[in-house]
């Protein structure tokens, strides 16, 4: 960490960080500028997070030098984590993996139907919510369990692993129950509860990233489960709110290769959301798997006009296996498989 | 509801909407204009809430025409909400309210005293965190239940009226043994099953602004309150993430007159963290006045340097008291009383 | 346009409107609604333009429904269109370009020397300013004249076509007499007198999107050039603002879909400073040809320690080599040669 | 400038900047932290411009200590500057003044009228466009010469002095034959060739905010002007670009301050365009006079239901006369006058 004075801060000011690193166990570097004194601090920069140093007299600001996040970091395993969802399914690996289905499960048949379909098409997990985040509380808020236990059932009949969104620390356990990854969803991804109580379970968390999180917030929010004790986690990108409104959201791209660089978790891209518009989720997926994503996680809906959710981005069955057959000279232009 | 079609959209189109709106009780107004047909959804639009005509072959865009926010709504409730907190403390009336406190509670001694001091300079509510939504696993999380024994001590000893942030449903019945208030942050604004919660039980709710919500999905996030069955929110801007580094959050002043506008319902303005510095609370305290908020939300700590979260953005004492003198003239300027 | 009126508009307000309409000649279609009045305005927009029917009284908002672009949208031609930059290069038809070479034009061997290995590794244009957009006016401005010399040359050397920043009106006449395409930055893309100086020239436009513009203003700021007569327009995406830090701007990779959507006009991708470091602009490249761009521009400096602007950002020329041949295989997967 | 090296930078790598530094004739200070070496360059940051450092191998990133503007700073010049319109406007003293008139000018009667009106009302200068940058090609763009013409007729009839913007280096000539103070709007704060020249006029500049520029690079903005010779400038903060779609933009309130505290300029708001709807206008006025500005830019427009530009976001005369009513307590409760 370094202190910046101020131009006019005294001696006293500038003594006063100096003790006060002494008795954190900190070592001190002092540097007289031309104009203000700086002072770094050596030593691990934990115990700084009780003291506000930009709280002192005299100080102009602070400035950070190592990144807040550990158990996620690169430095701290250099090497890529490679996340079992089942014995077939390794997420992170030079195999690429499609999460597909709909954004609701809206009921048995209607789910049977595009599990057969997706899979078929080559995805190799399921995804369907049975708790849905709506901002209205007058939207279809999901099925609930009896959601969860179609959910299993297609999973079972078509060899899918499946994927649905826990929103509530209650309904962890019930969820562990019935799907093989939990999902926690762009508008939880701050929510400190769950995230500590999925870092208790044995089971793979998908983690979305936060509507106006940075990349440092995502990561922490990882460092969450991780410091609790699942070190099961993969990203998965799905857009940013920015000031542009010809698409839902603005997928930022660049984040698949910076989480890659700081993180040796595996990373996902959704395209659906990230653009929320049916019509540009191909080119999204393709610019998702040339930038080095290690997967997709794509809304299929059989007949999106009665979707009961999320309809406008959601890819008819035809669209959706279109789209894995263009995928495949992609990934393999660069070096993956699909 | 307006459905506007592609230029190139075939009759049939057109008529497939026609014979939607005629199944869900809608009356329709087509409008063939010199390049496209539009037409207009009369009726109740809530049906139209699980029918994604923007799914439909030859529909361009759908614009929606009614607000999606009922209860919370001027239309519905045309004169102002005034939130009774206790027999003394009524937010939304002429007099303005102004909550102060540290922003964690970080132990008795030190509560009383900072208790003692932000009423005597004019506070009637008393802030302080016991369970505390940090980005980092590692930073302090606060004191629990010991946290909200304290501050109700504290509220009691200086007849303060208390608030503090719930962050997990499971917490909601132990809270509204202890608090006045029930506080939502900013990160927890949609978490859906949390506002359930808080729409079931007889105490106030302190709802904070997203991050990055819009005015509009706060207002939904309301809702979920209100249609589960308490009426009594207060709304809270406290900034938002823009692309400006200069401060911790943009305060966006123009969210409280937009509020007013929309909703019955009262607003208060946390200067704090919309600035992110101390130095910058007096000023957007003032500018949240003179917008014609309904009262302040302050972090106040004896000695920030030492404050276990957020020491950078809290007042001392002094300058709370500077403050509230200073805030006297104005508040006079625009009619109320403080 | 769509008039929407408020719950308690009167008849009169109404009224007004309609009259307001048929004064300037166009066609109304009222329908009144189960809580508030909506009025569809049918006829040219245009005429709307000078009459801000939002003030009238009774009015709640006024919605366009016609894009205000013409001349650029695919509505005027459907069909791509592919700008001629000279006898060889055709920018939007199946061939990709990619503009390489420094950000400043520094010197005359220094160019040379990149000019050589650009051209080596497959490049078709060659980039250098010679006017320089700073942020300080205490940082390096560009050789001016004397660049735009160098740059002319080494161009002829290699026969790679050139492009080079435009900053001011009065600058246009003599840098049509250097350079191939003359670049609209940035900062500039709503520099209206000098788009419209752009549209009276016989060179090609690359024009740049602004920091923070809407995909809508960047089509309108082409259209000022189309609409002054200069027909020869290429959009290049490089990057947004948001509050996203851990990258210098956000690769909008949706707005290359998008702007193929709504425009005939070739689109480019800028990941140099889409992404402003060195080691993020291989991914960033590879998304976005796959995402369909019609080619890249990037900076290529052979000693980024050295460079007077932007060396953070720019790739030495081996990196370069080996960029170019990667993107060879995403090219052939997406149909396009390179 | 701070200098922190990757985990894994090699001795060589450190020296090598080492070496550097030592060229350019800094001193440097070096602390070998637990983690990795960080090195802080002492002396006048301005040589590094032109060397960038984060380019060099091992280098992680570089950090910048001092802020890159010197004229306009605080640091430079401790009291505040009161810039000089005329013998009886000074902006920055402890009178507040307001800049009142429409958005452009279109006509002599309109114009002669409004004049009148801002006058009675307490308004000490005119403002009227001539040269309007407007998003479409097809907008109406001012009455050009002819429109500066008029207001200065207005402005000498009325005793107000005149602002109007200048969009183009070739025009800043004609424009100071006759207006008082030239305007810079927010899509030409980064239009250097137009600041250069507004440096070498003897003519007040009033500079907005760019829609989404960073406090850091509107003072850079500034300091282009101030670098060139001309110290009279007054800021406007105008809002900025951001996801919220409520208001036209945000009015970033704490601005206000931050400027005050960085640099000893005046700054001014203009709410017209901070919130563009008139009904907001009001509150947006009276927060920034809490908040500290040194006065306010509104639009008037005796009909905004015809005007050329701006309705939507104009007071009508008697609504401007109330505002400058309220306006009177506020301006005393901080101890300015109006």
């Amino acid at each position: 960490m370094i202190v910046v004075f101020k131009p006019d801060a005294t001696p006293e000011q500038v003594e006063q960080i100096l003790t006060k690193a002494a008795e954190l166990g900190l070592k001190t570097n002092v540097s007289e500028g031309v104009e203000r004194t700086i002072v770094g601090l050596i030593g691990p920069e934990d115990v700084l997070q009780v003291t506000p140093l930009a709280a002192f007299e005299g100080v102009e600001k602070v400035i950070p030098v190592l990144a807040p996040y550990r158990l996620v970091s690169r430095e701290y395993q250099p090497e890529d984590s490679v996340v079992d969802i089942n014995d077939h399914i390794r997420i992170g690996g030079s195999r690429l993996h499609v999460i597909a289905g709909p954004c609701s499960v809206e009921g048995e048949e209607r789910l049977l139907e595009v599990a057969a379909k997706v899979k078929a098409a080559g995805a190799t997990l399921l995804r369907g919510g049975a708790f849905k985040p709506r901002t209205s509380p007058y939207d279809f808020q999901g099925l609930g369990e009896e959601g969860l236990k179609i959910l299993q059932k297609a999973g079972k009949e078509y060899q899918l692993a499946t994927v649905s969104e826990v929103m509530d620390p209650r309904d962890v356990e019930l969820m562990c129950g019935y799907v093989d990854v939990l999902q926690v969803g762009a508008r939880n991804m701050q929510n400190f509860s769950l995230l500590k109580e999925l870092g208790k379970v044995d089971k793979p968390v998908l983690l979305k990233r936060g509507i106006s999180a940075t990349i440092k917030e995502w990561l922490m929010s990882a460092e969450y489960i991780l410091a609790n004790g699942n070190f099961r986690v993969i990203f998965c990108e799905r857009g940013i709110r920015t000031f542009e409104t010809a698409t839902r959201n603005t997928l930022d791209i660049n984040a698949v290769s910076v989480v890659k660089q700081l993180s040796h978790l595996p990373v996902l891209v959704d395209p659906s959301h990230a653009t929320g518009r049916w019509g540009l989720v191909a080119p999204a997926a393709r610019a998702s798997i040339a930038a080095g994503c290690d997967g997709l996680m794509i809304e299929v809906h059989q007949n999106p006009k009665a979707a009961l959710s999320d309809g406008v981005q959601s890819l008819v069955p035809e669209n959706f296996e279109t789209l894995m057959r263009e995928l495949q000279p992609l990934a393999h232009a660069v070096q993956r498989e699909l």
